[in-house]
Order: structure tokens, then sequence, then C-alpha cells
């Protein structure tokens, strides 16, 4: 692992092991309690999971009973389950994250719904003075086509003044806040002939930029459910790289849910009635694209499906 | 209603009147659609709402069959309902409330989780120039023994001072994200030779005092749980108020429901094993509050315990 | 609307008009009240309702503020959110059924667990003397190459026979209950010199095909997930017919988000990433379908991607 | 652990130990894979957990941040967590639990909706003749006061007339079951001149008393929950042995957390806004239980009161 070693909290425990009568994921092990770092301050921790590859199989067996006597192997009924879309094996596994982002993908983040979570509190603890400042080659402009994301990158001198001006803000921003607060990061008292504002009130000048932190726990059924929309090109770079560790440390813990992951949902694809009719006829030769308007589809998704399907 | 009509978005729907076979709740129909004020740029809107008391009612009543020919009125099987917890009748109310309000309290909004939200996308859209600045009468500073909440108010010097600080910052945040943008409020070119960046970048900056807003749906047995939590005076200033507010509308929605809530549940109190038997021997003379700690209380319980019965 | 009139309860209250300030979708409100009949003794009905097709693109044009001035019509937005899964908006409509169904078709429906139900007690009240008989032209053999269907039909004598059995057997076991519980459907009591034992227990010997009811309320969105694998050929015939009865009622309801939901889930396919490859190389006259198992797929997937694209 | 050894299925798996980084419970280490009998043929064993007491504690100082420097000690902070309904931290554990249990008590557990569940398929499989017979300890009548319970015990000889006609009837019910199959209980065919009718028909004159079997999973916090209604004295006693059982197994997992779940909500009472004021007038010597009226509490409310505070 190419962790760097600063991603690591001060206080975060030292690793040790014991012995478990419970499954064991060998490939999990080697990821709890280290720090992966992610963009410029964050970083995700495996603090604890639940299960493995064979528990999704064994709760499987238990609902079919004697009526899979005949199923062949593991990876097959594994496959089988992910295909039909019977999730609720899957749930039996779970995996709880530490996690520090920025505030704006944390908003994004819990979204999920189905999930537990417990964040850093800035209404009892001072909130550390770091900010999410983007690579420069991660600054775009405005996309033309799409509403919701990026378009050509900038040049080297736009970025740096995006950044410039991002980063005087920001500081700025913490320096009130301080100044609101009346302590320095580690709640030293900066003027000792005056009170500091609550916390709760001092905070509320600090940008979204700033990192928060969060124990988040998932199930894996709700897991794939995060990943198909966030390790997706429409989700925003920021929010997308957590997801892409994360998908890395599941094919660690879950190799075999994994690869039938993205065999059936990540890199399968959908087709609408009108879709499914057009495939069919285009099979039979009885169509050819230029005929595509005829069965009910818009110009975007005629455009979309060429692409798909390279036609 | 005290509403300012300025609460009101532009492009609010009229109210019109149509003919419905559904329970229809009188007290409520006045709210349809009104922008009730809520800080300085907030608001709280009724925008859809189903069922009533009745509906409750009625949902109880089908569980017990003939079995509660005998219960006697309406009042009594609503506060037995609330008095026993029988939660279920009450999610057959659902209300859909359209609220602006600043990142800060949204924050801690979503940590309701059972419950439906739509949240205007700063990814789509550019964030309109408003932030939230509390009302001198709000400043306090930190509580010494409250970890999360609020002391002594501010003279008028120090809070004059400290919006002056979070004024400035915040309009110098939105300056530059419309600086970055290249675009005004409106979304207006500012400057024709140059590309503004990414909408979903350049809102990074901003404070998490701006204001976002949603649509936010949940049953009525969901809504009694946010309303213990933020009605409470543990809560924090700027989300009480929305509470408050919510409370209010309750009361004229399901006003049977709120009488047993505020009852049974809201000024209602919580008696630990150690307090039962406490109060159980003051009551029967065998012990003084001399004797509290032989109960197993910590100071602070006993000391919570003299104030709430003041004994 | 065919209902039968003894599909009503006795109880079922008159249909009454008022005004309101809320949404009507006026294809629901003939719906309100009206009991039909489904299998042999139960129902569905709809008891309320919030929200309409209109709902939902409001919800979504909060959510994406001025940014989509652009979007043309209400159609191609609602469309663009089905197919994009943009569930939330879908989430602010909501539906409250009233149902009568057989306990073993009961067990199925509470997998779905993001709804709210209220269910007949038989601890409170007693049972109705009321167990499912199927149609002669439901019952059928066990299919042999799916293990959880039916095959072949059985003949009218096999029908019979079986008929007989269930019958009497449900007969006797609704005899017991009276005797034990000393009361008939009524709650008379049949021999004044002894007691009956607890309803609790008295039921215990009830089959899973007696009837039971409940109220059960969903949103939009968990609807369509009920409908998607319910009114499935591979759903039991039992539950099937009550989600083929939802789903005209949904089309009533929310003509559009009906139309969209068939044509981009219901009626909609999905390809793995190995068909999605094969299809794709069908189409460019790169492979035949005697290549399919090159790419990675199973005999039954082959032979189930035959059927479904007629190759 | 006084495991009678038939309660374990032939097919459970072996008891093996590794090592794991992971927090690990030395007290519920003992009952990984044991599985204790309830009732007369169900059984509770634990399949897999994750987290323990210290779980609890570091979810809830990561939150707190430096703002908890100065909490004392483990077993305060969990209480102070358990008194003020800081729920978050406790859903940091998971039990994943396999049970077998009677369908109608099936039915009551599924109720608790935020949980995993895997349940045996008498679709897929044929159901093993097992049905419950209630102790005869347990026979009692309806009760008089209480609507939904059960009051005298019956006298011996009722007791066992009655579970004649139980046993009888649910022999019968299976009998019938084996003939529309045409299998007996492992699948083998009675007469193989003629088809079984599919499982899905067959099973529907089975008897709620007959046993299924689920894997369930849910989190600490939902756990209490369940205990909390489970546990309690207006639950039906063959639910309660149940949630006895896993009282028993979380005392062994979360020792501290369990003694502070009896100490705060378990063995903790309510006071509604009536009752707060009487008890702070009956202990300033401002009133008597004669008064109580007065305060707008009911009668039955006046007699719990007195039953629970021994005035």
């Amino acid at each position: 692992m190419s962790d760097k070693p600063e991603a690591m909290p001060a206080d975060a425990p030292v690793r040790e092991q014991a012995a478990t009568f419970r499954p064991v994921a060998e490939g999990m092990e080697k990821h709890m309690n280290v720090y992966h770092p992610v963009l410029d301050h964050g970083f995700i921790a495996v603090k604890d999971y639940m299960g493995d590859d064979v528990s999704v199989l064994q709760m499987a067996r238990m609902s079919y009973g004697k009526g899979t006597k005949s199923v062949a192997d593991d990876r097959s009924l594994l496959r089988y389950l992910m295909r039909h879309f019977h999730t609720s094996p899957f749930e039996g596994c779970v995996i709880k994250l530490h996690v520090k982002l920025p505030i704006f993908v944390m908003r994004q983040w819990v979204r999920h719904r189905t999930a537990s979570l417990n964040e850093y509190s800035a209404r009892y603890s001072i909130m550390p003075d770091e900010f999410y400042m983007p690579e420069p080659s991660q600054l775009a402009v405005q996309s033309k086509d799409n509403k919701q994301g990026r378009g050509d990158n900038l040049t080297p001198e736009q970025a740096e003044e995006v950044l410039r001006m991002l980063k005087a803000d920001a500081q700025r921003n913490f320096q009130s806040y301080h100044q609101l607060l009346n302590a320095d990061e580690d709640g030293k008292t900066i003027d000792e002939d005056r009170a500091g504002i609550a916390r709760e009130l001092a905070r509320i000048g600090l940008p979204v930029s700033a990192y928060t932190q969060m124990y988040w726990q998932t199930n894996l059924h709700n897991l794939m459910h995060f990943l198909r929309l966030r390790a997706d090109v429409h989700a925003q770079y920021e929010i997308r790289i957590y997801a892409d560790k994360m998908l890395e440390i599941m094919a660690d813990w879950v190799p075999m849910t994994t690869e039938a992951f993205r065999d059936y949902q990540l890199d399968a694809s959908r087709l609408s009635r009108m879709e499914l009719a057009l495939v069919k006829d285009l099979l039979a030769g009885k169509a050819t694209m230029a005929d595509a308007e005829r069965y009910g589809m818009t110009k975007r998704e005629i455009r979309e499906f060429q692409t798909r399907f390279e036609v």
C-alpha cells in the first residue's frame, strides 16, 4: 500500500490481532486501520467489517434450503444472485469506514440514507484549519453540454489565479473563525481579556471546502448502490475519487461479489423498451439506425445508443 | 398570519382550490402554499399533506377490529396510542414542506434519515447571494458548562464587531464565487472574453451560512421525533426556530395528536431505574434527597433531578 | 369499474367530497374508497394519496433551479428523471391502500420494508372465517425447470380433489379455532359454562391461507420497486394479481410516470458486460451466436439471451 | 451453556478460530455458532457480530473531538450516551442471528423494519414437519381486562384437550401437505404415477404454528428498540422468550451497554406532563393522591400510577 503516513491521525489505534470464531476476510484484514489518503487532506480507513463472500452464499443457501442441493458451485450461485437482484444476502456484509472529506463532498454523501454515521461536531470542538484545494489538473470550465459537469481544463495561469483566490478566501475565513472563537487550533485562548463566541456560531463563516470527518457504516448491498452512483463518470470528481478507493477495498474484501458486481451492474447496460425493440430488429436485419426515430427514441437517446453500441 | 410577503418566491404557485374525496384537515388548508419567514432569509411552506387526526384513528381501529367496539371516544383512543407508543398509525399522515435554510442548519436536518428530500443543486444552478446573519440578540459567548451551547450574550459593541466580520467575509466569498463563475446572480456573463469555472468547483468557497433550499417530506411519526430533538432547548437556536414553526403548523393540522404529543412526549419526563426507586422512597417517606447518592445516581443526575422536581 | 359490491366492508366510509388547496389527481379521485375485489375474498382500495405527475416535476425543477429553464416540456423532463434514476422526486407522491389478502401473500408483501403498515390484530380480535381457495385454473404441478414456479395445470378431477382437501382442512381449522375461543365469528360465547383460551393462542392453528387485512402506505418510488418485483412473471400468481391491480390504479393516478416507468423500467431490459460486448459485435458483424460462450456467458444466459432477442 | 445438542441443525458449520485485526468481544465469541433452544423446536444462534462496548465509545469520541478530553471514563461516557438518547454510536455494532421460530412469531418479528433478513423459502423447498405446541403451563384463558393478553391458566384437563385438538389439526395439515406435494419430508416422491402440485400452492394449508427459519441482522440501536417492545410483559409469551434469550446474549456481548440500557431504558419509567406535575406536588406536600384527577389523568392512568409508585 502506498499510503502516505501523514494520512493517519495521531490518535489512530495500534493494529492488534486477536482470535475470533467469526468469518475472516483475509483480503480485508490488511486494510484494517490503514489510512488511505484521498484528495489533499482526506482519508479513508476501514475500522471494522462483518462477513465475506462466503457469508453471502450461506444466507442464500439457508433461504433456498434443500432446494439448492443441485446448485453447482459458489461462484455460479453468487453470480446468479447478482444477476437476478436477490439483494438481501448482500445485506449480511457490513463495512465501517473512517472518512475525512470536504463538507461539500459530505453533503453529497449523506444523500445515501441507509447507512449509519457519526460526524465530528463543530458545536463541541474546534474545526482544524484544513480546506480542500483542487489539483490544478482538476480545474475546468463549466461544461457546455452537461449542466452539472466540467468542460475543458484551465490554462496553468488561469488555474493559478483560481487557486490563489480560493486559498486567500479560505485562509481569511479560518482567521476570522479563530478571532471569533478567541482560540487557536489547539483551543488555546488568544486574548485572555475577552470571551470567544460560541463554537456553534463561530463556524458559520467556514467554507464548504473545509474538512470534516465521520464514521460511516453501511451494508454491502447499499455500498454497491453508492458505488453505482458515485464511482460513475457523472459523479463529481471529488466524491468519485473516494468511491474509487472504496471499490478497490471492496475488491479485496469480497472478490467474487466484486467481479459479479462489475459484470452485472457496474459495467452492465440498460435497454429501454424502445431500444430493446430496435436491437431486436437491427439483429434481424429488419431495421437500420436510420429507422431509430420510429421506435420512439429521442434524438439524444439515439445519439447515446450509437455511442454505446458503436453503430 | 403575520407572513412578510417577501418570504414567498416569485415562482410560487397560485393557491387554487379543487374538490377531493380525500380527508381534508381544515386547519392545514390555510397553510397550503403560505410562506412563513424564518431567520433573515429563510422560510417554511406547506406544499402538500396527507391525513388528519381522524386518519390516525381509522388506521388504529382497523388493527383492533371489533375488539375496540368498546373504546369510548376519539380523544381517548388517540391519547392511548401516544401513551403506549403505538406509533404506526401516525405514519399514515404525511407532510411535504418547502424550506429555505442556511447550509449549516441543513447539515443538522439531514441527520433525520427517514424522510424524502430534494435539494437545490449548486452543480446545476448558481447559488443566490444570500447568507445568514444572526440577530445581535442571538450572539453569545461559548457556554462554560454546556460544551455545545451558548452562554451570556455579547455586548452591543461586541455583537456589531462580530457581525461586521461575518458579513465582510461572506460578501467576499460571494464576490469570489461570481468572479470564478464569470457570471452574476442571474447567470449573466461578466467578462465575455473568458470562461467561468465549473459551478460544482466555484461553490467550494461559499460559507456554510449560505442559504440553500429543499423540499422535505416526512410522516407524522418521524416529524414528532424530529420535533422532540429539534424543538428542544438543547438544539441549536437556528434549527430550533424552524422546529418551533413546524410545531405550530402541526397544531393546526392535527390538534388532537399535538395535544397528546405534548402531554405524553414533549412535556413528559423520564425516570431512570434509580430515579424511579428514589421517587418511590421519597413518596413513602423512606428517603430524603440526602440519600440520593445511595441510589447510584451521579452528582449531575442528582442536580438535574432536583431542578426537575424542585426538591 | 367492475367491482363486485360485496368487496366493500360494511363499515367502509361514505365517499364525500370537500375542497382542498392541494394538488388533485383527477384519475385517482375516482378510486378513492372504491373496493376492488382481488382473489376470492380479498380487495384493494385507495384510502388516501398525495401528489401527482406535476408534483414530481415540481420537486425536480426546484432541485435544478434556473438551470432547467431550457428543459422543453413536462413529459421530456419526467422521462429524463426515470431514465437516469433520479428517484427522489418520485418519493414526493404517496399512496395509502386498504388491502385484504391471504396470510401467505402478506408474508411476501412485508419483505418490502420501506412502507408503513397497520395489520388487523388476531390478538385483539377474532379472525373472520375466510380462507383462500385457488381457482381450479390456477392449480398446477411443480415446475420442473423453475424451482419456485408452477408447471402444467391439473386435470379437472385432480383440481377438484386438491380443492376438496384444502377446503376440508381449512374448515376444520376454523372450527377448532372457534371451539378453542368458545366464541363464534361475531364473538358470541358458545358454551356459557367454560372460558375460551386467549385469542393469541387460539389462532396458532389457523392456516396461512386465512385472510388478514392491512393499511399499507408507500411512496411512488417504492411502489415502482414493488411492482418491478411483484408484477413480474416470476412472482407468485397470488401476489402478482394484487400488483397488477396496483399498476392499473397507478396508471390512473400518474399516467405520465406510468408510461415512463413501463418504457424505462418494467418493459426495459438489462445487458450484462458480456451481453453488451456480444450485442456490439453482433451488430458489427464481428460475431455470431455461435461465439457467445467466448464472451463468458453461461449456457443459461445464452439461452435467455436468445429468447429475449429472438436470435 | 445448557444447550440441548438437538437444537443445532445437522449442517451447522464447525466452529473454527482465526486471527483478526477487528475488535473482538470476548463474551460474544463463546456464543458464535452455538444453537440455543427456544420453545419446543426453535433456536437462536449468533452467526456473526461486529463491534463491542469500546466501538460505541470510539464513535462517540470521534464526534466530540478534542471537546471530550475531560470526560472521565468509559462507563460514564457510555451511560451519558444512553441517558441522552445519543443513539448513533450504538448503530456501529451489528449482530447476525440464525433463528428458528413459528410463523406467527415471525409475523410479529418482521414488524421491525430496520433489519436485514433472509427467510427459508417454502416456494423453493419443502417445509419440515415441525409445528409449535405450547407447554401446558402456557395455556391460559383470554384475559378480561387486557384485550390482547392471557388470563388464568387452564386446568390440566382443559390443557390436555386444547393440545390434543391443536396437534391433531396440525398433523392433518402436514399430512395433506405431503399428499398434495406427493413427496415426503425428504422430498422423496410418494406415488410415482402422479405429479405433486407446486410447492408454493401446497403450503397454503399449513398452520401459522409451523416453524420457519431466518437469518436476521440488526444494529445494536435497533436491537434495543426490539427488546424494549418484545422483552416486555405486554409482548406475547412466544416472542418474549426469544427476546429474553437475546437480552442474555447482549449482556455477554456489550455488558456496559446492557447495564446502561437497563438503567435508562428497560427498567426506566416515563412521566407524562400531568404525572410530572403530580409528583412535584406530592413531593412538596401540596397534593395527595385524592387530588390526582385534577391533574387531568384518567382513572386508568391514576391506577397505573399508584401501582408504579406504590402510593
